[in-house]
């Protein structure tokens, strides 16, 4: 085989056969194709697209690049859950207990943040002693022992992906739906999972601006699923303002553990019961959303929920009184309110621009590899659709001084919109797409 | 400036700066742009294309990235002339020293064959002691003191362009009208000629396989040289079959010999005349094409074109006496004549194909620095609409050995069809355009 070949191929619109594709990132991973060759043939990518079936290809050579943990083989059903990312998204992080406290196994392994969207892993590390890292051993252990298991992602898995990711960060084949869906998916069919709910955000804040895009997004990854035998659902969910109230590290902790006692802001509370719910149901432990949905619910109202998230973080090294007692994570020294300057609704958070700010106060990586301050960020005091008298408090920032606190005030107001008539946000799940 | 934009902004069809171009071609031949992100932005300019501005900047950029020679500062008019390659392409050879017999001075730098087609460096090659390789002063003296000289390519010339073209060899990038039209006139801008005459070649033995694309082909280089200040003519001809009946080195510089001598076959040599006379009406050294031709065909008759030849060559050292008597060029040790299999009208002998036969007889390159046997090749006896009967003679071909003779009957019996009705050959000037 020849890779000038398949470069052509893919630049005239030729559809590329499995075997063509398992070549490629074979040779890819071992160094024979050298990085000019295959930047090019991602840009012919991004041109001319994918098939079906080529993605799915693609997707699972990428998969089978490295380590496969096949944790299905060990327990099934077990879930894993995936969100593209956004600001003040802690949906993980209350999704995986309540499912778990239901009785239906969690293996996840969540990504660090970077720019202006968060991580799971950054925001599971704002507890004491908690460790991120496990061996395959021990991840194991702890998913067959508490039905859960939260992990930073290994790079042992889909090697494929991450030196083709460094690649396209550097050529500009980032935005093309078939590599964004084959490197998410990749990741994915390594774990293992039997099922697997995708969250795909879509607005201002997130990665797909556009309902079309993150449709297609989500389309694509669903059928990567279905050819690749992972029972796959797409939730399409709005990041047009944060999600919740709080962003930051230890912030989004302890609202998570709100969530798991059934004291979180509406908004993102009934997202995260939702979502266990769509996943009770894909698994067949509930017959429909309504009955999950009440299932979900019990959890929170007996503390099964809270207790699942204290018991895997105490397996895993971190302090579970953090859990128990979230006013003992981390605290910022600093905290002052920004109070609103004028009458009116809130009739937009611009998501991106609060995820930046917060990144300008620790909460968040400019590189990767970046320290950041797991105190930091803001509480949102309103959202979309309140309405606000001056001086009225409008944003809680906690950071780790005055002069920071002070110097993020005019971006932060920057972030918000305002009407004189009444404004509603819109929904949150767009749409759910199903195999 | 930042790379990635440069990427993104001509994937999405945007259009490029002179400063951008500048920058990338600097920053590239510097190697502070990796070859993964030229290799890239060259697939997006394959799928986006370029604007005439676009391109004529990037070629510029190209030839101002090594030496420049400015020859037309030392003398002017001064022509250059390029053909894009084909089999039995022995113009050059011949319209050189036709045009500088006539007083115009023609400083022409030439490329080395490459698969199927020849290189006219190699066919001067074929006269003993001739020296291609001349320093930047030797070249200049020469022109100035004859009015003609005759080099091979110079690596210092345009090395962006040698840089890119290796790049697009292995990341199928090579078919794109503006970068291949800015790999031709970045090397003629860099030679600096006051004027330029371009052979856009079309057919089964050149790289254009068909009329609308030598067009835009052609287009695109009158254009860059318009908007580059370099007068230039592109003249599109058929290379459908091979041109004039010699294939091979010396066999090639025997039959440019001839066409000097008013000798050759007719089809090269009216050819040859007719692209002699455009560049005299160029450069305003005739009023007309038709007293143009009577000029170039007088220096013909006089003997004062072939005269010319036999100087250049004895000023690089060659030995004129091959020019004066071509029969003392190096010749093959074997003969034999291939035989018409059957009767009926030539309706068609494929240029590519003879041209991969010659190679098989060691007269071109399988890979760039091959060696080359300058008395291989063959001599056809029959051109396209002529009528035949079997035994009658088909191609003389030249050897190193009887088997080597044998073993290319088929391949050649191959490259020609049949016809029981008569077929003329296709014109052999399509189009000429002027800016």
């Amino acid at each position: 085989m020849q890779v000038v070949e398949l470069i052509r191929k893919k630049r005239d619109g030729e559809t590329l056969s499995a075997g063509e594709i398992e070549w490629f990132i074979q040779q890819y991973v071992q160094g024979q194709i050298a990085d000019y060759q295959a930047s090019a043939w991602l840009m012919a990518v991004y041109w001319r697209g994918m098939t079906a079936q080529e993605t799915t290809d693609l997707t699972l050579s990428m998969a089978r690049s490295g380590e496969q943990l096949g944790v299905r083989e060990s327990i099934t059903p077990v879930v894993d859950k995936h969100s593209t990312g956004g600001v003040g998204d802690k949906v993980t992080l209350a999704v995986a207990p309540l499912v778990a406290a239901c009785g239906v196994a969690v293996g996840k392994m969540s990504g660090r943040g970077l720019g202006h969207t968060g991580g799971t892993v950054d925001k599971l590390e704002s507890i004491r002693g908690f460790r991120s890292s496990l061996s395959r051993d021990e991840f194991m252990d702890i998913l067959l022992k508490h039905q859960i298991v939260l992990v930073g992602q290994s790079s042992e898995l889909a090697p494929a992906d991450g030196k083709l990711y460094a690649l396209r960060d550097v050529t500009a084949t980032i935005e093309s739906i078939p590599l964004i869906a084959a490197s998410i998916m990749s990741k994915k069919l390594a774990i293992g999972a039997s099922h697997l709910l995708l969250d795909v955000k879509v607005g201002s804040g997130a990665f797909m601006k556009d309902l079309e895009s993150a449709r297609l997004l989500a389309q694509t990854m669903v059928d990567i699923g279905r050819l690749a035998g992972l029972h796959t659902v797409a939730a399409i969910t709005s990041m047009e303002q944060p999600l919740g109230r709080a962003i930051g590290n230890a912030l989004e902790m302890a609202e998570a553990i709100a969530i798991l006692r059934g004291e979180g802001p509406q908004d993102v509370s009934d997202l995260c019961y939702h979502e266990a719910a769509e996943l009770l149901v894909m698994t067949g432990t509930m017959p429909s959303l309504a009955e999950a949905d009440m299932r979900v619910r019990k959890v929170v109202r007996s503390g099964a929920a809270q207790a699942k998230l204290a018991e895997v973080i105490a397996a895993q090294g971190g302090d579970p009184k953090q859990i128990e007692r979230p006013e003992l994570l981390p605290t910022a020294p600093v905290r002052v309110m920004l109070r609103t300057p004028r009458r009116g609704y809130i009739a937009g958070i611009d998501a991106r621009q609060i995820g930046l700010a917060s990144m300008q106060l620790g909460a968040g990586r400019f590189q990767k590899g970046d320290a950041i301050d797991h105190r930091t960020g803001f509480i949102l005091q309103a959202k979309v659709g309140d309405y606000l008298q001056p001086g009225d408090p409008l944003v809680e920032i906690h950071a780790r001084s005055e002069a920071e606190a002070t110097s993020i005030q005019d971006a932060l107001l920057a972030c918000y919109r305002w009407s004189d008539v009444l404004v509603t946000a819109r929904q949150l799940v767009y749409d759910t797409l199903r195999p």
